[in-house]
């Protein structure tokens, strides 16, 4: 394909992301304007050939998706409130990290402009644009992503999960919490390992392989809630507690004080009290909604 | 090698887990002696050739090591105190679920018999005993480990890891406590996705994909907080403060009410607070300590 009829694009916002996601437009051929609030951050980009401007207004006065990489939700307003009237007819695709509801009032703020909206969850950190492993999930206006697919995946895996706004952001702050809860309970084994003299790194290196393998039992203790079939388990919500009860010993013995395991704890020792430590671990999912 | 050449070895406790081992062994070829507290647990293990006991004094009335998978530490005492005096000689392997003090206590008490100790944490459920991805991490004898790792192999990948007592069991809780960690966090995040109609079965198999993924960023991490250099990151504590004030917010829009990220959002608050918020995630280790 033709240099000259590759889409076009703009870029609000070079943080960290906006820059990885520009570079990555950039080396694909795809003409690439940007913008910043504060200037200073677009020497490699227009290097690389960015074309880059010093007002939100220059930059909207392109063909194209707008694609806004901002701070959060506050600062889109912010940014396109000025230039709202002039947003008719156009497509914007909000990759600023995002609550659901944030989400979801960007979209009807858009369509009162008369604007397409496309939200998106980044899965990713910024050295990982642009390579395997990456991806990014996509709600809002089917238009948008079927007219931009092609583009957005030059970034990343691109996936469209539905037309509530709110989606793609609830699934990635779903994946983030998964994670953050991950890393924290990470920080909590490799400070036990440290009381025994075990490096971090190699702590790291087996509770890498571990998790990933003990990743593998999400899909069916997620078909079991689904279903909620919490009888006959392999293990019961009373063995799990036994498990979390020795873990608070070990983390004792090993002076670690804070507790990453406490909030499931909790949830454990309440079912285990209100006689239902018969049943399976996965009903623990109840106890949250 | 001739069957009669094989090791023979006694499993006290016939829990799910101590059946799972015996029946390996069994598989193997290995003369296998099995007691449990209560009776009624040994018919399968008997029709695949287990001699089954009914005394804790005809248990260990064997030759090879004796192998203990009891419900707890007070349970391997009641257990082994009153035959303590026949245990010199002995080789004893505990693969009961110690914590590390408590493994140190009952290799203290084996040594005073003249026992050779050697402790285990087994890293998988019944089911993938004598599968491949199961392992147990081993510490204690040195001599015990040695002359039994063949038949060890059989149930787990085997792994020695040094002569404390309780580094096993740390191991073992450290992996265990990062894993309750990660369950949590895939609950709370199922949770929020019913809140939008995802079922949590794909839920489980995207959320399976993305943690086993960031699994990879564990040994880098642990490097860091092994070197403490906690400057110039690519994302800084701030960055991962503002993330979980995000998923506290899509949380709440989600009316998921109970945090597994809370005790992690609180060392993040709390060094943004001391100033630190440019540092590194990794410098959250510290906190713990």
């Amino acid at each position: 394909m033709a240099e000259t009829t590759k889409t076009p694009v703009t870029i609000l916002g070079l943080g960290a992301m906006g820059q990885a996601l520009a570079a990555t437009f950039l080396k694909a051929g795809l003409p690439t304007t940007v913008w910043n609030r504060t200037p200073g951050k677009d020497a490699d980009l227009r290097a690389a050939g960015a074309t880059s401007v010093a007002t939100i207004a220059e930059a909207i006065d392109t063909d194209g998706p707008i694609i806004a990489v901002l701070l959060d939700h506050a600062s889109v307003h912010a940014t396109l409130d000025p230039v709202a009237h002039r947003l008719a007819g156009r497509q914007l695709i909000n990759l600023t990290s995002t609550a659901p509801n944030e989400a979801r009032e960007l979209a009807a703020w858009a369509a009162r402009h008369d604007c397409d909206y496309l939200d998106g969850g980044i899965m990713a950190i910024p050295p990982m644009i642009g390579q395997p492993g990456a991806s990014i999930l996509y709600s809002g206006s089917r238009t948008v992503f079927d007219a931009h697919h092609e583009s957005l995946e030059l970034l990343a895996a691109a996936e469209y999960l539905g037309d509530d706004a709110g989606l793609a952001s609830t699934y990635d702050f779903a994946l983030l919490a998964a994670m953050y809860a991950m890393f924290g309970g990470f920080l909590h084994g490799a400070a036990m390992m440290r009381s025994v003299g075990v490096p971090a790194a190699e702590f790291g290196r087996r509770a890498a392989t571990w998790l990933s393998a003990m990743t593998q039992s999400l899909p069916h203790q997620g078909a079991v809630i689904d279903t909620a079939t919490y009888t006959d388990p392999i293990q019961s919500i009373a063995f799990h507690k036994a498990a979390l009860d020795a873990i608070n010993r070990a983390s004792r013995d090993a002076h670690v004080t804070l507790d990453f395991v406490a909030p499931l704890k909790t949830l454990l020792d309440r079912q285990v009290a209100d006689g239902r430590g018969a049943l399976g671990f996965e009903r623990t999912f109840e106890e949250l909604l």
